[in-house]
């Protein structure tokens, strides 16, 4: 650790242990913390390979920051994410499908991807199937039917979550982006929508939260035994 | 006129000329006026048949007091609308189609249809083909396709506009209604979300405003000489 | 079915087949229906006893109207809630248990503990645990660790659910309700306080919508077979 | 296509068939997408003259990117749009008359026309007819009453659509832009008021978007076989 | 005073002394009062007929708790208002007139019409010349231009204020009313517009404030001698 | 002119005439204009020394436009406000006061300040007396009851309008100011308290909006013949 | 307990040790709760006459289950509370001074007043205090300057906390009041602007929380044994 | 002071005597001033070393300019405060604890320390103990309850306050801060959840406003000799 670096202990209490016992990675929200700061929490994760730690909203600077001490993370810059150790868990558990609804939304939507990645969950992305073009979502319902859970990201109105719920059996988690014209208020628009979704079974999260939807998704496709029905316990 | 009955003058000012030059009814939004200001008006409308009337918002005492002074003036009371003379125009221009995304939005949806027919169109109604079920909408393409306006009442995510307006070259009028459960905020969820519809071709009016969205469907689909292309005048 | 009810196509277009294809309940949102439109809906459900069907936000004109066409459907009238055939299906898949921050909550909790019921999963209710007093849900945590989903239903700060998805590792479906002072602005401060929850693994629902909330715990907890992990398709 | 760009695959899926059936430009909101892309789509474009391609919201960068690929693309740096092949289609159909109410209003009402006008329709623009010189508007009633649809483009009190609707018989669309002080709030004030004109015939679309409402108004003065009348039919 | 009746001081501070220092009645704001505190209002007023009070928003059982009291009481039931002692002040200063944009705003246009009376100025009131018809404005454009100061009520897109600011030289007074479909909020909309009125000169109020609409334009309207200009002081 | 500046048609309609017949100036709203657009109209103004112009929210760059065409304008750069020709009208009617809450209302005083002097009013300025020191504002009473009008700027609580309209029997112009922590919503917190002034006499105008503030002002404080009084007309 | 009553375990988990080992009273809202649940917790109660226990926001319904099982409840009608055991403790801790600003916020003040007493403070109660009349509030600084705590419940402007904040050294409990004209949307104007305070030492609570208010101020004034400062632990 | 500052009286009102009199530093808000008119300010502190004075959120142009006027005044970046003397007073009273949800509330909650420390009282801070993790916070309980006020900063779901409160008996400052995804809105979502809080005995200020909440916990936590209770007086 560089002389510069601050102290972890004024900062920030990381609990590991906790981490691993969840059998979740640790997670450090980058945005609101100096790179000094991420800096200090990768030198004192380096000491734990047995725990995934996911360095989330990272901007150049914190990127920079965690490579000096982690420099195999892996870095997606496109989803501002990086990920120690490099390599993903094994992948168990049913399949959780991350939808785009368009370009613009792929930042959110591979956060959410890769999120449920390093949970340990197999994977797959669409992209570019907005509600104006129903036979692109229609194309593809063979793989959304093959999904655990459904990651469904989408700005402006919002739709293709209730369209998706409407076609799938599963669980849709809804991520609402803040793309769009003035009217999408940041995200409003879409969020309001989903939470107003006329299928059932739609799971909303924060605007531009990938993170949170893609574990989510991953909880929910986990291989979890179940406990006995109410009647035999 | 009863004797009881407001002086006109003293809270509105009736131009009928005006409506009948434009071509469009004259319309009186009953909510916030007495039944005795509806009645005054009632009763001064009895001498211009040539003109169409519509009474929109209608509670039952409006309702009586129209019927007062216009015994046989069309009630439907699902609607909250009356019109008088009874009998639509013969219609003409292009079709109008009138879309209820669920059962809840069916008295929004018939003020619209209702609207449109007083203007002169011809109308279709469609019930009950919400986004969480695409069979339904999908199976109506044919209606939906030999329309020259549709209006598309919907409430909680509001997405079956964009839906529409995928399917269809014509322009979509999109009618919130102020359906759904606590986050749809009396309308303000399905607002949003027609105002930012994926797809163009969607023009959005007021909360509930079946009167509005009838209007100008019908404006749309009037036969219009169209003046010269700007190259020959 | 009586002479007055109104014609079931004229308002609704019901698709018992695709409910009973999706393995879900048929659900009839009373709210914005007259009673006359639930009941012709009650009456073509009859025909249908291999389908649940449920009818929330029941009013007592709407539930008289139900009770009419199926007298022993089961009503649960702090929930609003009926169901027909009467009896839920046996229990399968995970438990779900459904937890009310306090006794104004209970209504929302009831509609979603009946949901989750009629879909076919054991269930338990948890009352009056609030954050201000931590050693009531400390008290319960055996229960909700068996749990395969937890819904938490909460008004006011909506802090809940934060608390127990520190607690558990399943999802936890948080369910806002329009209960508190002033500001609470009919449930918003709850829902953004859901939303933004700090714990990871937390799916919003609309406010009040105890229906959705149940449905989706349900669909969490289904023994799904899952799908061979990527690798192997 | 240099080598740097990325694969067209990966995040958008692109559909000239479907525009081309349709009869409207395909359409690519640069914002919110890389330059390389908007290069990428740039670069799969230029195959296709038979359809006409609009890049709109396109930043200094995104217009690079799409000229390196179509040179001789138009460019019209006030409305920040790009427009490929350069010619629009010889004008069909009815005038678009598009106002904008003040000067800060002219870039969106500028992206307006040229949407109606790749779209083929005869266009006209009108500057600076703010409310608050009433004879300002009334002086262009003949250019206005000639148009087959009236766009009009207004920031703060929003007030002109209204206006204009009680002077024309055609639809007029209404487009809020985010100019004002403080309480426009973004132009949500605008738009408020466009919702709430007191003249029938308002078609609102979203703040600051021009190329919707140039879309919409084109489609409403397109030249359409009129359906039979519903009795014929 | 009736023995019922509650004891003045343990609910108001009644200062009538300084109501006849500033020259403007005493106002008693009855909503949120119960009829028998507004009556030992009523009654403590009794001794002071030099000073006039107004009793402003007042329901039936107000106004006849005010009426036991003194019951020469002028009571303009359409402006839940009542005002003692009856007779109006001798006019003085300018002519306040006041603008009703349409029916359903007269209440609120009333209130303020008698206010500014009360306060003693000469008053006159339009009716109906919403926005939607400028031959009817522009009609009453003698009148208007005859004012001292202009109080303009308008609900649903309140352009009317600024429609006016811009053919009188005074001060308009805007009072936005709750009239309007949903998207109106309650007055949210015409409120927002006024505050953005692209027309300077325009004073805006409390939506429903008929009040504090009459009593500022009372005051702009008032005879003040104008203290020396800077130079001489 | 310079050959580069764009052509005033194109972009405005300037309208000197009506400025000098009202008797009020020309204002050019600077901000979403650019440099070149401002330096047209400032071009165009120079022919017209009759009329004072005034150039509001003008950013480094617009001062420079103006002063290129304008070389005497007077530049006050705190209020971002150029004022041409650079003398005020000699004072005439009564004295408007302006006040400043704090010192980072100041900005925004200004502008007004420089308004109500352009328009011919003797003017004076008082700064820092927020509602938290009340012996501050009490220790101005004499120079505040010597004024025709008071604007009073204050961002925060927006307070401090209602207490100086207690004091004062004059109309008071508040001026909600942007300035605040986070909850005062960009001027939203002042705004509304300055809409629920518990004292009577308050006229609200826009956020910020210093220019609209001062012009009203001044219109209140103008010395204009009053009509007679209603009777004897 | 009657037959009746609902089994208290089934809705609400009391916990009277917890109150009496925190020294606070415990604390039922009654709204949303039915009048049987609030029975079945008074008839609990009544068993613990060591644990002071308040009935907040009690309906006629609530108040007369209450009375059933302790008839001698103390009941403050217009605060909507009931007290039991009847008696307050005798006073212990510092002085805390309740203001309404006006009559209409008695009843949300009183509430604030009755929770201080029952926990024990010494009270007092001022009214009509608005800063319209600063006289008012300057003629009882005698009184405020004595207080440990002072609680100001205002509504409209929400002014007065920040005016009593300036005068005193103690801290101000601000309690915003849903009382106003329409742009006070039901009480966020005072919250806001009480928020935005520019005295330091305001402390805010929810919208007419007066239990919560009064709660706070006792809190403050209690009599704490302090601990020694940080060096000598 | 040098030649280029700006005149003090032209932008402030200096008290520092009402400092001294009450007790409690002068502060200096920064934001929204310029460099130059904080040097004022400094320059006019120098002579007053019996006042404690704090510059908050103070830029680095702001520090520089008065650290030249105060070099040994005390800089803590992370807050953005200065204090001037730059030792703060002996420590009386009760102690304040000050809590920190997670690391990028750190600023704002040191500058409640600061405050807190400047106006005299015992301090001390807890980080990173948001409630996903429970058991950080009950690991503190010792610290809290020692405290005479807790200060608990908290972005996002802003739940912290409400278990704070649960678990200690004296008042809890809750600091809301600007930290969290897109529905935090800004600091919203926590301000909503405080105003909220489920336990009783939280005071919210306003979003990211450290001062105001060191010092109200100051003035909680001030040793202030009680008033007799109310039957002595």
């Amino acid at each position: 650790m560089p002389d510069d670096q601050p102290d972890l202990a004024a900062f920030a209490d990381l609990d590991l242990g906790r981490a691993a016992r969840r059998g979740y990675p640790e997670a450090v929200y980058c945005e609101g913390k100096t790179p000094d700061q991420v800096g200090s929490i990768a030198a004192a994760v380096r000491a734990r390979p047995d725990v995934v730690t996911l360095f989330t909203r990272a901007g150049p600077g914190h990127a920079e920051a965690v490579r000096r001490e982690l420099p195999d993370a892996h870095h997606d810059t496109d989803a501002a994410l990086l990920a120690w150790p490099p390599e993903p868990p094994a992948p168990t558990g049913g399949l959780v499908v991350v939808v785009a609804a368009g370009t613009s939304d792929l930042p959110v939507a591979r956060e959410a991807l890769q999120t449920a990645r390093y949970l340990g969950r197999p994977t797959e992305l669409v992209v570019d199937v907005g509600v104006a073009g129903l036979h692109r979502v229609l194309g593809r319902l063979d793989l959304l039917r093959r999904a655990r859970a459904v990651v469904v990201a989408a700005g402006m109105d919002g739709a293709l979550p209730s369209v998706v719920a409407g076609l799938v059996a599963v669980p849709v988690v809804a991520l609402p982006t803040s793309v769009g014209y003035g009217a999408a208020f940041g995200g409003l628009a879409p969020l309001l929508a989903m939470l107003n979704a006329c299928a059932p079974g739609v799971a909303v999260v924060n605007i531009d939260n990938g993170y949170g939807a893609g574990h989510l998704a991953a909880q929910i496709a986990a291989h979890i035994a179940a406990p006995p029905p109410a009647g035999e316990r």
